[in-house]
């Protein structure tokens, strides 16, 4: 593992996939190829199968494991596969393992599940995973803000291959102590709230962005990126105001469509089925008819 | 499968016993079944593996269903056993059918893990469950605000199998809304926050609560249970005092050690050891010292 290589390689758009289902309800492996070959082809340079947007909480543990194996296959060496990995310690170190097997270079850390965590088993319950697979590299997904810039900081020092935080915490002071507290060199801050949350997390210090929007158009996710790479917010902040209300839908109702947006997008594409799993459903006709709109500006139909 | 039957035996303390481990920081069997005993000895009349004080979320799905079938075999006819499921929908299914070969009456579904979840959904991932197992009960793990009395009897309309609601919002007038919308005799009320929210919840229409202090002294929880059924609130409220410091120790830092005092106070009483999982820790020693004070005042040492 070159952990500075790892690093520079998140510092970018990272991608998370949706997982399309077929007419039985299970993953259908053609179609997420296909999503992900045209990731990859539109200039993605990081794909995190088993992500939020894929519905993780949705699929069983063999589900998952298909998912990381196809995207390893898909990708190759075109872009970096950063696994999503979670639940309890030794389900979340054997998926772990099992991404270092098959050729990923980095893990995605779910936040824990559990309701009872201390700051100690925060650190104690990231460790027990990250050093399970010390050839590869971790990404902490941190959602919680009782989590600060002490607790990353002894992680980082406990486990020299965590090289990336998604901080996912919807609030720009936070996160800028949290940098500061961390050390910002240390690891790639990624924005982990995707493009809407990426220019005043940029501004603290963030090198990368999560999305979903990717998946249904990743030259506008990249169109930001290169503004914010040049420091041009104004131009980032067009880019905002283009996906607003795309992202205002996902996030309405406390992000109940969050990836029904996305697979309605796909769709209407004719590029995956719409459907999603419980406890999610596909959006209203209301706001199906909004994604027509939208995918029209995008002038993508 | 007779609702009416379920719907009274859950008019109770619904315990939720703790798993506790070996040495070697698997689940010790003997010690879970010695610590069953004693809540069934000690007069509890429901038992809830896998539940959050199971730490059901640090637990392998192979080591949860060691539980259920530990349960179901040490309490036999003595009590009900309400096996706690969830995860995605297939897992929780296969959880649940588990449950009802095993022998057990009534599965718990825990609040779904996903992020995304609209109001639909949530009625269709509990509906999913439920119907794969209409020979047993169901009880519902209400933890968000968002669902209320509609989307509770439209769940109720499709699964007559549900017989119980455990509500574990902290807020007294939108639980009295809800079991006034939702309809107070066709689900069992159960305070979901255990003792500490039991008599303002019973005040609205709760008829058992939850407890993880049964595990330490089932005694107290059922003086509780006394005082509440005799709608004798000034002796609820002289049992909630007794208990007051033990459960303040639980909730402190967001309920980081809400299983660690419990095991710690086995642990003192030599029921078990004291360790928990990742992402919890063991109590600071002056929160085992606290401990100490609390069993002494109880008589219990």
């Amino acid at each position: 593992m070159d952990a500075d290589q790892l690093r520079a390689a998140l510092s970018t758009v990272v991608a998370i996939p949706v997982t399309p289902y077929g007419g039985d309800g299970w993953v259908d492996t053609q179609a997420y190829a296909r999503l992900l070959e045209r990731l990859v082809d539109g200039g993605i340079g990081v794909v995190t199968p088993n992500g939020n947007t894929s519905e993780f909480y949705a699929l069983t543990h063999a589900e998952a494991r298909l998912a990381t194996e196809l995207t390893v296959k898909t990708v190759g060496s075109r872009a970096k596969v950063l696994v999503g990995v979670g639940h309890d310690v030794p389900t979340a170190v054997d998926a772990a393992l099992h991404a270092s097997e098959m050729g990923a270079e980095l893990i995605m850390i779910h936040q824990p599940v559990h309701p009872h965590v201390s700051l100690a088993g925060w650190i104690d319950y990231h460790a027990a995973i990250a050093n399970a697979v010390p050839e590869i590299g971790v990404v902490l997904y941190v959602r919680s803000a009782r989590i600060g810039g002490a607790e990353l900081r002894e992680l980082g020092a406990r486990c020299p291959n965590v090289v990336g935080i998604k901080y996912a915490v919807p609030d720009p002071v936070r996160f800028a102590g949290t940098v500061a507290d961390a050390g910002a060199d240390r690891f790639t801050w990624i924005a982990g709230l995707a493009e809407p949350y990426a220019p005043s997390a940029w501004s603290a210090g963030a090198r990368g962005f999560t999305s979903g929007l990717a998946n249904v158009a990743p030259e506008i996710s990249l169109r930001m990126l290169a503004a914010l790479r040049a420091n041009d917010f104004p131009a980032a902040m067009k880019v905002w105001d283009l996906i607003r209300p795309f992202e205002q839908l996902r996030a309405a109702s406390e992000n109940a469509n969050n990836v029904s947006i996305v697979k309605e997008a796909l769709a209407q594409l004719g590029l995956c089925r719409r459907d999603v799993r419980a406890p999610s459903t596909v959006p209203s006709p209301e706001d199906a008819a909004a994604v027509t709109d939208i995918l029209k500006r995008w002038a993508l139909r």
